[in-house]
């Protein structure tokens, strides 16, 4: 029997209740699954944490995550911190650094295709569309030196530093590789960058284009543009089908326009890792470190009625038991039992819709059903 | 009678078919409009000044550019110079620069309703989308300093600097502004920017925010983070309709998204201004010096066929005649043909269709109608 340490950190707004609902989901593996043991504890971060600690990320919290095996998270963030000194995202960057959170994984999908009347697209060029953005997360643009204006010299001027190393990039590509290995037949490589204009776009595209080459030869790769992947996200999102790789600002952008065509961000699930993961259940899986949480942000408009939709988070965990505890079986069991509450009543599901989606199901209710499913 | 200087650069692709047509419509204006006189004269740029001249950009084209009034670009570049050493973009740059071009517009509407069908965009959510995305062009990551990889020091590292000084922001307030007020009431400004994580985002705010309450206190504004208006402009892209103000990178993104919604790029234009425009038939216009082009590219795989679509050229004039003549009558009657042209017969129109909407109507019958209805 292995055992786990996963830390909550449910933050605001929305991110308890939500997070309420996970954990009734990890409790239900935990107790069928006798090959591990789950140690689950809370800590404060975000918004709470500067209440209570006067900071986003209190050193308790930070050295909870450090001990963990995974962390799962809420959300952060709401108008009471946002124009304070102190903010909710300066705790999520600080966190993402000190726990070396290289890349961060965002599927976007439908989990049922009952759900593509909820796409701002046509269903027609929706349908289908099933990819996974893999976003370098502590380089370029965010970490890299800056300069803010009224300091010395050229105080009328700020700068901000697109940075990438050579081993940064290689990282980051291996970590898009071992993803589009998944599946059967792996999943296509879509690296995306603006080569044209920079220096640090060509040397991403040399990199990846090395390092898929030598490393991973049997995979598909293909080079876009970020202006022009901007554009067939919309027009033609199932052109991109398979696995996006691309640099943290680009990431931030593309991942969130995506994100937008399953229907409502309520539904999709994130995953943030210190390592590229190798997916099995058998002897060579290799755990890796992560964060999870649901891509939505803390809702604080309907907070604590109770209405917030919690199945971001429940596929969250599922990818938590994916990559950091080797549980395949169990994250496609999760994956399953979502779907078969979101599918309509004629596919034979439970046809559950909360607020997001149009319908009047409560958070709770959609915890209950996943857990009855299981 | 005032007299005008038009330089064509009609370059590559499918760039001299559309441009022909255009040529067309600018003769009409020409001959009925006695108040101004236009002198047209063609010079290559891009591939086909590349192998002409082994230049994108020759010194003769340049100069011929500096000394016009305006200037009308087909597009530029194709598979044979991509690879190459000296590539078209380079001269695209290169001119932008040379001629002060600091503000990019691209209006992005329907220029009939006819078209929602074509639009990826549900009919529901992409209906009434009607706003004008102004990218700053010659600031930022595109012209800060760079070093690539391969050089010291640090030879395993490339990097981009995105800068912005306080002047430069200001000017592309005032640009974003003066496109507000050519419509009654005047357009709400939506600035987009990554305050949260950039310095050179804080400036951009700042000064945007100083501009807009010092120099036009009446306009609205709001602010929007890069990451939120790219799901926005999917998810409920009337959320931003009015001016859309951004700095170079996230503006190459987010107008390149936002051209997808009105169904094909054939159809819209763009102006790149080297100053504000005041719009105005009257006495108070001011000749605002301007490039003038489809937002399409050069279409390899369809040029030389005659069936491109020259509506975004077309309309590119109308922004010429616009911004840098002072012929806002004349701009608005190119405008009303087009929508003649595109209208559905039921709307009493011609329901004209390129071969990118679906139909086999050829590049010449549509110059050859939209001059008929003029
Ligand atoms: C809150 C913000 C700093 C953060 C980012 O830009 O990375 C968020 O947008 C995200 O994508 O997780
Ligand atoms: C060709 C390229 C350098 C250019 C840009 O990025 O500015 C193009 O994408 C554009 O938007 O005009």
């Amino acid at each position: 029997t292995k055992s786990f340490k996963v830390v909550l950190i449910p933050g605001d707004g929305i991110g308890p209740e939500v997070v309420a609902q996970a954990v009734r989901v990890l409790n239900v593996i935990d107790s069928s699954s006798p090959e591990i043991r789950l140690q689950l504890e809370s800590h404060d971060f975000g918004g709470i944490a500067i209440d209570n600690h006067g900071d986003p990320l209190p050193d308790s919290t930070l050295k909870a995550c450090k001990e963990a095996d995974a962390v799962l998270l809420g959300a952060v963030g709401g108008p009471k911190w946002g124009v304070g000194k102190v903010r909710p995202e300066q705790g999520l960057l600080k966190l993402r650094k000190e726990l070396g959170l290289y890349a961060n994984i965002r599927p976007a999908s439908f989990a049922s295709d009952s759900l593509l009347a909820n796409s701002p697209l046509k269903e027609s060029v929706a349908k289908g569309v099933d990819f996974v953005c893999v976003r370098e997360l502590i380089g370029g643009l965010y970490f890299g030196e800056r300069k803010e204006q009224g300091s010395e010299p050229q105080p009328e001027a700020a700068w901000d530093t697109m940075i990438y190393s050579v081993e940064e990039v290689q990282r980051i590509t291996r970590v898009a590789a071992q993803i589009a290995l998944t599946t059967t037949p792996p999943m296509a490589v879509h690296s995306i960058d603006k080569a044209n204009v920079l220096a640090s776009s060509r040397l991403w595209r040399k990199v990846v284009t090395e390092t898929i080459t030598k490393e991973y030869p049997t995979l598909q790769l293909d080079h876009q543009l970020v202006d022009s992947a901007a554009m067939i996200l919309v027009s033609n999102p199932r052109k991109l089908n398979g696995v996006i790789v691309t640099e943290n600002m680009f990431g931030d952008i593309l991942s969130d326009e995506a994100s937008v065509i399953p229907g409502s961000l309520g539904l999709l699930p994130s995953a943030s890792l210190a390592g590229a993961p190798v997916v099995s259940d058998a002897k060579d899986f290799k755990p890796c470190f992560g964060l999870y949480e649901p891509i939505h942000g803390s809702a604080p408009d309907i907070a604590g009625q109770g209405i917030a939709n919690p199945i971001g988070t429940i596929l969250s965990v599922a990818l938590m038991l994916r990559y950091s505890f080797g549980l395949e079986k169990q994250a496609k069991a999760i994956e399953e039992a979502v779907r078969k509450a979101l599918d309509s009543k004629e596919q034979g599901g439970l046809e559950l819709r909360t607020k997001d989606l149009g319908g009047n199901v409560r958070t709770e209710e959609i915890g209950e059903q996943v857990v009855n499913i299981l």
